[in-house]
């Protein structure tokens, strides 16, 4: 039986993300039981699916914790950056979002996520042809 | 002579906190020459008036950032939360996006967010009657 | 309908804090619809009753990244130095392990950590007269 | 004439890393003299045989506080994942204190580190054979 | 016996700090069994004794990382403040190496660490009269 | 017409970096219109140009932010270790400084800040040839 925070969390990200339970559980189970599930469930399930924000909204304010927070975050920061641009916002927007994070992790920080948003936007631009 | 920069910057900064530059040029300008114009200059003047962002947002993501990095920033937390009301934002929104900042910056910044939160929203509330 | 999670993570939360979904509910839910379930369902739920480790071990490794991320989880930080107390662990475990997080965190970090302790030692066993 | 804690501590840090002095020493010590004496003193002299706990719980200590600090301690966290390993930890158990750090550290930088652990044990595994 | 590095050490924190070891021995030695012996040993013995920088450097880059790192150290930072002013650093240098982090740390936590600087600075002069 | 601060940003940054703006205007500004105007005039003619602290302590102090924030920063670490270096600092110093911030940012952050160091000082050496 499942929970209803899964089952929403599920179909949250497989929309965007498709097949990314089986890769999780492939990658993961063996060594924590469940987690690939816990991870439909709790992000997905109980965070960004959870309304009163639109995705536009929720993607971008990720967009600058993940900047604000440091090189830590790289990968999940062009996750995110990716999942903003494709909720409708723009490559500037994103941008804006990163740049303003100067005066709140600093300059590195900033240039730094800046980097991974342009190796973004140029992978999307790629793949649109 | 004043800059560009300086003359946006400080009109963003004296519409939603008058006299501003005054109490921080009072504050601090004679251990730091030129504090209080730097800070009509560079937050605001070269940031908080660049647009592509409505300012709604701009707020919005900085509470973000202020959530994740933890309690080093309850007061300026405050500050852009305030700021995020008074641009439109719902109550509901601004402990949303904390509330998601639990995947980012841990659970205990979210929570300690949330209370802040929950205090500027009662001071709004009594200021408003 | 509750998920198995919420169950699990329910009778753990409730067993070392009688009262705490009603009370988180009081204080957050009008703000965040499901804000008290969640806290049942995904701290507990989906950590903290994942077996494996101990309860002592679980909350020594918890005091041991609250310390090392420094100011912003004093509170949180109490409280599962106490949980760490209640699962068997001893002062002087407690101690030992933040005192040793000087080589990850910093020595502030270590001695601001150290002095919550003392503060969380002092009222159990006051409380235990 | 050497320090009781510098005893201690080489004992210590040859015991699992043979040779390690002289590797620091060659490295570091034109640079910073006393350098790799002071490697041996401080983080083995001085903390990791201090007793109280056993290994394997100062290595789990020392693998939440790396993975809730983020990205800087790749190097390091692979270190301690090893230490903790030989001290009779299994790789259930690392996995399971990396995972419950996605509640302080946040989601990226738990799977950043669990990355990091499943590397550790494929080298481990294959270096049994 | 003694080591080298704690006559370094307890020399160098007794010259500013009067009294120190033994604060340190009654508060926190029966919980960590000699703490305030490595405390003259390791940050004063084997760091700040060092040479190489003069003592007025050393503690200005001390208040410098203390400020980028934020809300977590303020009694610490203010410990530092004080002792870079005794170290013949101005209260203007102090000042400006702190102004300066918020392109490293960020803007809150630049004011953050100013504030706590003026309170060191007024509580110094009238320490003078 | 351009402000006092970017002349001043932009002649200190080019005298250490020849191209400096227009290197970051190809890279930055049809995403950000005026990015590179804007790092002139922010970090260079707002904070470095600022005097009171003579460049030596601002690099030092700065390399000593850089290394107390751990892994986000390495490459612009290596860009104000190289500043240092070239404003009298030695490579002892820098190191020291390095060094000593294994007491604030902790160990790892402090080796791994050592090795990017190596690396400027390697990489100068070669260059001098």
């Amino acid at each position: 039986m499942t929970s209803d925070a899964y089952q929403r969390g599920k179909a949250k990200a497989e929309a965007t993300n498709p097949g990314i339970e089986e890769t999780l559980r492939d990658r993961y189970d063996d060594l924590l039981p469940g987690f690939s599930k816990t991870m439909m469930e709790v992000p997905f399930g109980h965070y960004y699916t959870r309304g009163v924000l639109d995705d536009k909204t929720r993607y971008l304010t990720t967009v600058a914790a993940l900047t604000a927070l440091g090189g830590q975050t790289a990968p999940q920061l062009k996750v995110h950056i990716r999942n903003a641009l494709r909720s409708g916002a723009t490559k500037y927007e994103v941008a804006e979002v990163i740049n303003q994070m100067a005066l709140y992790g600093g300059f590195p920080a900033m240039i730094n996520a800046l980097n991974a948003a342009i190796e973004v936007f140029e992978a999307e631009e790629t793949s649109d042809d």
